[in-house]
């Protein structure tokens, strides 16, 4: 059993009156979780604080290196009050298979999950009340050295952040846009995609910021090897439903192993949709909505749970999906995963973690 | 003209009074420089600060996202009390570079390097006298909004920090064993590759960390995507001397533009020599080996400037590479460029800048 210091903060922040103008990742709680990692000394001093500045060196590590890993799920707050998470395990079992890639020594994911609990029952009341706001949760790790050498780091920190946020849909489920990404690469096999850490995302905002000049949403990446094969869209994985099969990428080593991906999946079969991992060519995709195959496209991540997608841009090329209306399996995958968060929906999977 | 503020330190620590035992990037100056940027502001506030502990938000973005961007170059000291650098301007340059594929804002190059000499006026004597030994300058960039959404920040520093730092060779200039690297990949056409980001230096520790165990020091990273071309060392370029022709990987996007690579063809051409870069194999290279055509192999690199290659395994090949004794043209490379640097050699090409 993880054994926390507590100092609580003698000036708590006022909470949100406004729970429609949370935004996202911008409002931080009371309090944050922090464990220190020393070479021979393993994982220590857990400790729930006050929210605050790091203290760090400017020759911290990870501020020249990325030795950086990090995690994103949330709390959900349901109609009778109880506060839930969905499939926290999961998280801290993915972060340690980021943190292996890395060379960042391996985290207890019981004692994670139990310094979030901790966290959590301290910070409960900043969970919002709205329906489909969320408290957005962040752990991560960061290499705190402060040496300029390149090398694995000898100090880590383990910290957990909360944010409380809005609906990620202000008006309601709606279909993006997303391009196809046909000069930058994200990730390839025998990198790190397959990792949620620091360079991934450095890699890909110069390709974000081009799509929105073209008022495009998200990209959508291709291999980095042949450039024809789909990989994923950054914030989430994606799916396709043609002639009524569902396909999605399978996860060659550049794919980041979606949660949300992974329980679509797992639904999916258990109500008897064909569902299949392979790798799936754009053309493929294109030739697909040329024939009216194309039934629907969408996205699935921590942060909009479901994202059916609307137009998607190949070259000059749009294809525009399911009239740019929300799909049947999209609708029905987004009510399901949000029922079983908020509590409306019996959680027949064991998938959900009540905050107790 | 960059207008800086000085708040000097009232207590300056001891300088390093044994500077055998200097070694790299531990020992800090008394002062830094910091600039910040914001969006709108453009960059502001030039400071030379005490050398201390940043104040980072834990949501600081390039703790999450890695929008981090560096240099690395060095200050000399000369036989008779000066105080020089070698090409600063093609860092800065590069830093550009750098910021432009990381969506970093620009940063204006002579103001860069004005804070530098700046920064070291103040800090002159914290440059080695030891032969060999130097002043290691690290600026870098780093992106500092306290949110955690993924696009480019708003908010940037710039800061600049000064470590003196020992001969990388501690007993003169010796050959090195690398290996090449099969399953790890560092960067590929359309990624960071061709820029000194902190992703890339994350995405090799796992192979570095391989090869030491193998009782190599570094690892010779080849194309992400056919694995058959030879890229670079990651801490270094390289160069093969095949038959009297001296080769080296042309620059493909997935290869950093190093400024000692850049020198060490300039100098190779000027004296005669024929230098081709190109793509090049490292089936090509196991032949030369084999056919003993293969004269010299040897990195170029900030730290090191050149570094001679003595054994380079390749599967269960290794290749003995100039009886593992330093070669003709590595030797005359190292001695030119040291020479110059320590002021002991004519600047005919007029790469130093004298810090007055």
């Amino acid at each position: 059993m993880l054994d926390i210091k507590y100092e609580l903060t003698t000036s708590p922040k006022e909470k949100p009156t406004d729970e429609s103008k949370l935004g996202f990742g911008k409002i931080f709680t009371d309090h944050m979780f922090i464990m220190d990692y020393t070479t021979g000394k393993g994982w220590h001093d857990a400790r729930i604080v006050p929210y605050g500045n790091l203290e760090l060196s400017p020759a911290s590590m990870c501020l020249h290196y990325g030795q950086e890993v990090f995690e994103g799920l949330k709390a959900y707050r349901t109609k009778d009050g109880k506060i839930q998470l969905f499939r926290p395990d999961e998280n801290f079992k993915r972060l340690n298979v980021s943190n292996q890639r890395l060379v960042i020594p391996h985290l207890d994911e019981q004692d994670a999950l139990d310094a979030l609990l901790a966290l959590l029952k301290v910070e409960k009341d900043w969970v919002p009340h709205t329906e489909n706001a969320s408290l957005y949760i962040r752990p991560f790790i960061i290499s705190v050295d402060p040496y300029i050498g390149v090398r694995p780091a000898d100090h880590y920190m383990f910290i957990i952040i909360l944010s409380p946020s809005g609906p990620y849909y202000s008006t309601g489920l709606s279909p993006v846009n997303i391009y196809v990404e046909k000069n930058y690469v994200r990730a390839v096999k025998g990198g790190m995609g397959y990792t949620k850490t620091a360079g991934n995302y450095a890699a890909s905002l110069i390709a974000q910021d081009e799509a929105h000049q073209q008022n495009y949403s998200q990209v959508l990446w291709l291999d980095g090897v042949e450039k024809k094969y789909i990989e994923e869209v950054g914030a989430m994985n994606i799916f396709f439903v043609v002639n009524g099969e569902i396909l999605t990428p399978e996860l060659v080593g550049s794919i980041l192993p979606g949660i949300t991906r992974k329980s679509a999946i797992e639904i999916l079969r258990d109500k008897g949709y064909k569902v299949t991992e392979r790798r799936i060519t754009i053309e493929e995709i294109a030739k697909a909505s040329d024939e009216g195959k194309l039934d629907e496209v969408f996205g699935t991540g921590t942060a909009a749970v479901i994202s059916p997608v609307g137009h998607l841009k190949w070259g000059e090329k749009v294809m525009l999906i399911n009239d740019n209306k929300i799909g049947k399996i999209s609708q029905m995958l987004y009510d399901t995963m949000t029922g079983m968060q908020y509590g409306d929906i019996e959680d027949k999977y064991h998938w959900i973690v009540e905050v107790k």
